[in-house]
């Protein structure tokens, strides 16, 4: 049994099919465990929410 | 000192005491810890953001 | 699909068992999801990793 | 790299933009790396999804 | 910044790199995020510190 | 009620209680709430459980 937890920025439909797909068939054929012991978590982190580097992402990302 | 993360659906209020409650009293009973050291976290997942076996939830719940 | 997360003291096989056993039947029952579907981690935490009030949780202890 | 989580009440921007510097600033000094490799996640909880000493957050407050 | 945690069974070298490398190389291209903001951290979890279905992982594969 | 996790290198006896007494003490003016109902845990993270940039941290610190 494996767990995966993503956090970044929130993904459309397609994108958290792919990201799912994705990971676990990676995870599954390193680890040698089956595609169904696998569980990914998607859990979406904002710029108001992150820091970077000792900054809010938010202003971070402003100034760019 | 000890903390629980629950990762699952929302729960109605009744319940989240109830879950709050009953993984306190295990943990404290198996561990000799009191109660008031235990610290419970619900964080909601909804289908749209988790995956199961390379599929996100909400599309595998829709084919059963 | 759920996850639980436990972060405290080592525990032996037959807590282990116990406390895995028991969290899966209070969120079994209450989410009304099927034992199958949940993943227990037992994350050990030592009295050097945790701190408490602000006092590293070691220190804290041998004062009592 | 190193990564923080803070669980807890939801912060307005200024002192979320304090917890994050804060925290890097002293993480940084401590470890020796660089503040550009620590990254802040700041994981809103709300008295409604935490449980103290086996009860809901939210019904301890409001017995206070 | 995004950042990914792994739990599951220990990988040896060249399994860590290409788990490492394949994660971060998914999750930048549906992100959009450059490879160099992406942490992946592997959490090792061993059958003794899990449990499935309510039943330490342990134990569930010396069934098997 | 808040916890905190840090993932880094492992850290000294001193260092362990000073990021913990930092983190508490920043954390408990900008919250508002009392040190006593902090937890930090510090979660130690090794060169060789952790990919920066899609890199094994390992190997990029070796280059530099």
């Amino acid at each position: 049994m494996s767990t995966i937890f993503f956090y970044g920025p929130k993904l459309d439909k397609e994108k958290s099919k792919e990201i799912i797909r994705d990971f676990t068939e990676t995870a599954s054929r390193l680890t040698g465990i089956q595609n169904s012991a696998f569980v990914v978590y998607l859990r979406e982190s904002t710029p108001e929410n992150v820091g970077v580097g000792g900054e809010l992402l938010e202003d971070r990302l402003r100034k760019k």
